[in-house]
């Protein structure tokens, strides 16, 4: 697909890959973290996340699975939990021009921390 | 179903109901405003919107209707929106113990704003 | 102040109280829980969450505190945390008409849940 | 500042650069959207999403300003408004190794969509 705005653009397509993969992934931790959250309604949050980045710009493919050991049973009124980038595993693929961004978002134990990081960059002719 | 926590609370059972009811819709509102949205994905949007409101307690019934007439058609990259509060519509039920408050969020023309609001207060032996 | 709304309401005085009360708690909750906080910004995140309840109907008082205790020190760039529920503890006072609704969130440790609750509700001529 | 993920990453410092702006801009834009507005805490709201941004990794400066025409005088307890992507200015500057990453957010009329774009990317001994 054309870019109407590649005019407000100063950088190399695989730059640009990479930052459309960064506010993606921005985008799913800040607008989604503390849904409501149990084994209820689980499989739909992951399916609405994907579609919610997936109509967004130059996204080729993404894959959202929420960690299932933080739900509780559902055995009173206040068994459910709030979505935690902690809970989080991404995965996306974003095209533009000639270059491919793999990148991913997982809870990374080393680091305790929810890390969005990139895997690999490439290039349509090969790397 | 029993309610765990009735001690921490001070208050009748329609107050507590409309009390339910507000953080149900102030909830909605706050987790879901920003989600990109097309109609790609504006089904799921809004059955995942009810189902996150569902897991929550004391709810009886939800439905949750984005209005359509603000997205746009996918003819560009740039052609989604972000859902906001005047798009909208939510119907909510929800019992406490004794008594029922039902509840909406729409758009008021009038007041030109996004209101939440109390339609009726009933009680399960009538009101 | 007048409420141009109340046509639209179906309800007592303490009903709407606590409705208004439930509504400004489901907000902070959810609007603010995955803010990336430290130390160095944990104080203006407080202040920005009451001002942001402040600007709402019907809002008397509003007090917000942040566990501390979940913050890291800035060591390594990854040295933050989101701000979760359970660090929050709002204490939220709300007038409608003749009735002051005195609310709160604070996680629960008995419920190992982040509980909104009503304290007190009273009239203006006493409970 | 050393970077403790550095072996998770496989690009090079400018990709990574403008991967790590997107993910600060996609996350001003999705945390804070929806944020109740007025007069009287605009400027908390401003300052509090600086504070947030520089809280995370490898952010040099960074400056968010708010359309003030789209906020309404506190005439009525239903005169404030929700901060929107539209009425959001940002500029940004991310630093990773060698390479600057000069971005920002505004709302582009001509697109009628609120832009996150890469303004310049440069090394430290030049571009």
């Amino acid at each position: 697909m054309e870019d109407p705005a590649s005019s407000y653009f100063n950088c190399t397509d695989s730059q640009r890959a990479t930052f459309e993969a960064g506010i993606k992934l921005g985008s799913v931790y800040h607008q989604f973290v503390g849904t409501p959250l149990s084994e209820q309604n689980v499989d739909i949050v992951e399916r609405s996340i994907e579609e919610g980045v997936r109509v967004q710009p130059f996204v080729e493919d993404v894959k959202v699975q929420i960690d299932r050991s933080h739900l509780r049973e559902k055995r009173s009124p206040y068994r459910y939990v709030s979505l935690t980038g902690n809970m989080l595993h991404v995965e996306l693929k974003v095209r533009y021009g000639d270059s491919f961004a793999i990148c991913e978002l997982s809870y990374v134990e080393e680091l305790r921390y929810p890390l969005m990081r990139i895997v690999e960059v490439t290039g349509t002719k090969g790397s």
